[in-house]
């Protein structure tokens, strides 16, 4: 029984792993097709998605099953818990990417992002698909020093959010209306990306310190 | 035993109540707060969120140690499973109100919303509260119309958020990019704090239906 139990919880894990997996792929195909505005790479993005919701969903039924059969306690009850929370926060990492892909199709034949904006995002979606990779160690290898790395790139990342707003309220700004909705957006989009990393590293940090963190702090909202 | 269990549950949701209650307050006070641009209610709501949070997080630790110490099943799981998802939506409600109250005390002493869209944002303010006294209701009661007058509600946002966009994208919008940025902001603060109302309203289905709901749709996004 106690085997049977073992398994199930790593079962868990794996499958946060493999989430994790598809979302930074998302956020990989979606950068491309943002920057390039390649509508096919933004269709098959959105497409997608839909795995990762299914993913989420039938993680969150195991999990469920799991407290009911097995009544976990200690670290045992932690994981399973978590993974709830982990599920909830990787879908909507999902869901960022697929949103960049849907801004990209919107806006096609046109590109989404306007000049002076795009070394911007381009870093932005390369520190996003950092944090992903960072995400995935950590939920295979529970080390904390990916929290901290993940704590680093997302600073990296609230402040090209900042510069975003600062450049499209500048004199120098001669973006459309469509300019400057785009970029409002598409930084709120990548910014979200990583503070749902982030609730996650705090998920793992609960596992092995056994304090519960709340989902998101208004700072990181 | 079975006594002390059944009164931690209903303590559960009655904190769930107490939490929807301060979530409708704030974005009461965060609407006024916003459209009469009084930058002391708008401290008063940024600070009030911490109250938000922390009775969220109690309430997550409360959950947590239902299951450790009750082990409970059928029923009884499914409320403090979904809990744990509810509290995190509401404290996610309570950000978006905190936003907007944020958003007024950037652009304080002018107004965030350009005069083209003040009623269409007084219009989202009025649902948005309706939302959050629906949701209260539901809470309270489990009644499943609330589900649905949720959703009619969230319909209607929805299309008010569409209409925002129609505007500023309009060749009438005579907007500066500051305004453009606040609307498209402040739009998406209305249209997801009503989206978190939804996937409680799912979570509440799950109590009385037993099937398991994704925790927010990637349409709902």
């Amino acid at each position: 029984m106690r085997d049977v139990f073992q398994q199930e919880l790593h079962e868990v894990q794996q499958r946060l792993v493999e989430i994790a997996e598809l979302v930074a792929e998302a956020m990989r195909k979606g950068t491309t097709a943002f920057q390039t505005s390649d509508i096919a790479l933004a269709e098959q993005v959105i497409e997608e998605d839909a795995r990762i919701d299914e993913l989420a969903l039938t993680l969150d039924e195991l999990s469920i099953q799991i407290l009911a059969r097995q009544q976990p306690v200690a670290r045992d009850l932690r994981v399973v818990v978590s993974a709830l929370r982990m599920s909830a926060s990787l879908e909507r990492m999902g869901d960022m990417a697929e949103h960049l892909a849907q801004l990209t199709r919107y806006r096609f034949p046109d590109k989404v992002i306007a000049k002076g904006l795009r070394s911007t995002f381009k870093e932005m979606g390369e520190l996003d698909i950092k944090v992903a990779e960072k995400l995935i160690k950590m939920l295979k290898t529970q080390d904390m020093k990916f929290v901290d790395a993940i704590r680093d790139i997302d600073d990296q990342i609230d402040a090209l959010h900042l510069s975003v707003f600062d450049k499209v309220l500048s004199e120098a700004w001669g973006g459309t209306s469509m300019d400057t909705v785009d970029a409002t957006l598409a930084s709120r989009y990548y910014e979200r990306f990583s503070d749902h990393a982030i609730s996650i590293a705090r998920k793992v940090k609960y596992l092995s310190t056994g304090e519960w963190a709340p989902e998101l702090s208004s700072e990181e909202a």
